[in-house]
């Protein structure tokens, strides 16, 4: 019989006492595949435990404290030491992946994070895995199931975001302060793990932009019922020209579009390639007992002797200004010629027009257009100058439009 | 620089042609992850080609000729030679999986078969990898695109079960000869190897029950759509007490089940466990380009160093008798005790009624009844007594229900 697989847990939070439940748990099943019966060398508690020793009786290091510190340290240190890392940390991936992964092949172990993104839904594995020899152009998610509760239940019972915000705070789908969650961050560094592995190029927090879900009004999920649209919040990285664009935004799904169905705290991924047409794959997001299951399959990887998750060959420009479709939304004066100056705006901008609807309401009316493709900073402009049309009763709402690509 | 991987290819037909291009387009691609450049040693074709010398200058041989002979006989030599085997015949898994998977396991090679189940829906790599070591309680999937893509025909144009059939031909999404897909048995195939990876234990065509769609009418599909129901032919391998069952039929799914909204010639797998509540994973299901990347994914996976795809340590059970829900349709002359004759049969058989809906029809009448869960035979048991009543216009229908729960 060979030598146990010791393992050393950093953390003892809801995540690391599921994993070392179903370390022990599924032992057989480790051994049965991978030919090692693993053990846990030990844990690191905030109050107790000491990293050297741990590290010293290891030949994988679990990384389950989440932050970028100490967690950025103590995973330098134990792949330096020639110790592979499993971490669920997407932060930490995210903002320090070209480190890491530096410092991994120098030491010519390997470094896993399942775990990081969308919980157990297997988008990393499938993406460096199945698709590794494809040429991948785009990948969407869903990838915070917070967001994505709050849109639902918006939708579901009109309610406003913030009494949807205190639904999900009870229920126990978003933090006490769930800033990171509703303003697209936590999305962000998601996105920046997927892009990075899709496209095979470094890619950091920085580069990519993202908007939240706060501005988001009960008129317009209305809206979105009214014509079969949902309200997602959405991050999307895709091939553009000779680079990549990476974001994340509140947007509008047309019904047939493989996310529009995701509802709740789930988290799903679509990824598009000529070769596949789309792969779409959805889980729960969150939860210890499923992020425990992701960091468990990465273990069992190593374990069994898997390649590793490599990256980064290519060196691709990350392009901001993309082309989006947009949904506006005014509320205006009702009288002659409004119409007329703000097509006018579009027009000089180079923005057409694909669908217009306006509504009388006493002596205001409200104008709802939906936009052809555009480049953003062109958007922008012409918002710029809408919001200085006097006649305007309101700040000008805009929400992006994602059109049927799919079949 | 290593040597090249040399790679057999048996068969040429719309897969066997894709793969070989995509090989050649993307040798770059594999070579980066797996540290080897593959090249064709050679293709069999039916007309050309020799079997005996391309399996001397192979090391890894791609089975892509379909049907179970003479594909049995060359994958066995193949690997008993000692090359590792990439197929993507359902067939020949489902029937000779046995015999197959001892032949490599005593030739320490690899078998592979991610494009035999959903094309390149990677099911087969998140159950044998992502899930290894959890324990799997149900795998439910849309496995076959041609039933599939009859029933949404039927269901968004109120077509009869034949003219949607004709359309399928028509655009390429059904054979001449349907049988196969439409009676069930490719499904059942299908499920048969999912049942074999998910409960780790020998699961061959013959231990599938299935029945296919040819019965299904515009009337069930009506039923369904003012429910909110969709009507899906259904594979679903499950633990049952000690064993397991194995089943492919055609049910009403409830909204929010998530293999509802599959829609068209589309696969998906959902795969249930404790520890993961549910992943679901969909795609297109053919279609040679894809089916091609599949292949290729496997192939890169040998080259890459992975681990085995191994089996059947388990040794469990087939139960036949499963419990399930039923719809059932009755069309009945309208006078009084009808009901309560039926109601009878039902009650002495230990079935209840979840709900009852009766019409008048003239002299007619219609009764729909949905049914709590009971054992089949149960259920058969009193459906063989309700078709002798003398009042009955017509044959029963009966059709299985699916009952949320998720969520």
């Amino acid at each position: 019989m060979s030598e146990p697989a010791r393992i050393g847990v950093l953390g003892r939070g809801t995540v690391g006492g599921a994993f070392v439940e179903q370390l022990s748990e599924r032992a057989f099943q480790v051994e049965a595949i991978s030919g090692r019966r693993p053990e846990v060398a030990g844990v690191l508690r905030r109050a107790e435990g000491d990293f050297a020793e741990i590290l010293r009786d290891s030949e994988i290091i679990v990384e389950l404290i989440g932050g970028t510190s100490p967690a950025r340290e103590y995973v330098l240190e134990a792949l330096a030491a020639g110790r592979h890392v499993v971490t669920a940390n997407k932060q930490l991936i995210a903002q320090h992946g070209d480190e890491l992964f530096a410092r991994a092949r120098e030491a010519g172990v390997q470094l896993r994070f399942e775990a990081a993104v969308a919980g157990v839904v297997p988008v990393i594995r499938v993406m460096q895995e199945t698709l590794a020899a494809t040429e991948i152009t785009r990948v969407s998610g869903i990838v915070n199931g917070t967001t994505n509760f709050i849109l639902s239940e918006m939708a579901s019972t009109g309610a406003t975001y913030g009494d949807a915000l205190a639904r999900a705070q009870e229920l126990g789908f978003a933090e006490t302060d769930p800033t990171e969650d509703v303003g697209g961050a936590d999305a962000a560094a998601k996105m920046a793990i997927l892009a990075r592995l899709a496209f095979d190029t470094p890619v950091n927090l920085e580069d990519v932009t993202f908007e939240g879900i706060t501005e988001i009004s009960p008129e317009d999920i209305a809206y979105a019922k009214e014509l079969g649209l949902s309200l997602k919040l959405l991050g999307v990285a895709e091939r553009r020209g000779e680079g990549i664009s990476v974001r994340v935004f509140p947007c509008f799904l047309y019904g047939g579009h493989p996310l529009a169905p995701v509802e709740g705290p789930f988290n799903a991924v679509t990824v598009e390639a000529p070769a596949i047409t789309e792969i779409t794959m959805s889980g729960p997001g969150a939860g210890g007992v499923q992020t425990a299951t992701a960091v468990l399959g990465d273990v069992v990887s190593i374990l069994a002797g898997d390649a590793p998750v490599d990256h980064a060959r290519a060196r691709l420009e990350v392009v901001r200004d993309v082309s989006s479709s947009f949904y506006l939304h005014l509320e205006v004066a009702d009288r002659p010629g409004v119409l007329a100056q703000i097509a006018d705006v579009l027009g000089r901008n180079g923005i057409s027009v694909q669908s217009v609807v306006q509504r009388g309401l006493g002596d205001d009316a409200r104008l709802v257009m939906v936009l052809h493709e555009a480049p953003e900073s062109r958007f922008y402009g012409a918002l710029a100058e809408i919001g200085e049309l006097t006649f305007l009763r309101a700040a000008p709402r805009a929400i992006r439009v994602i059109e049927e690509e799919f079949l």
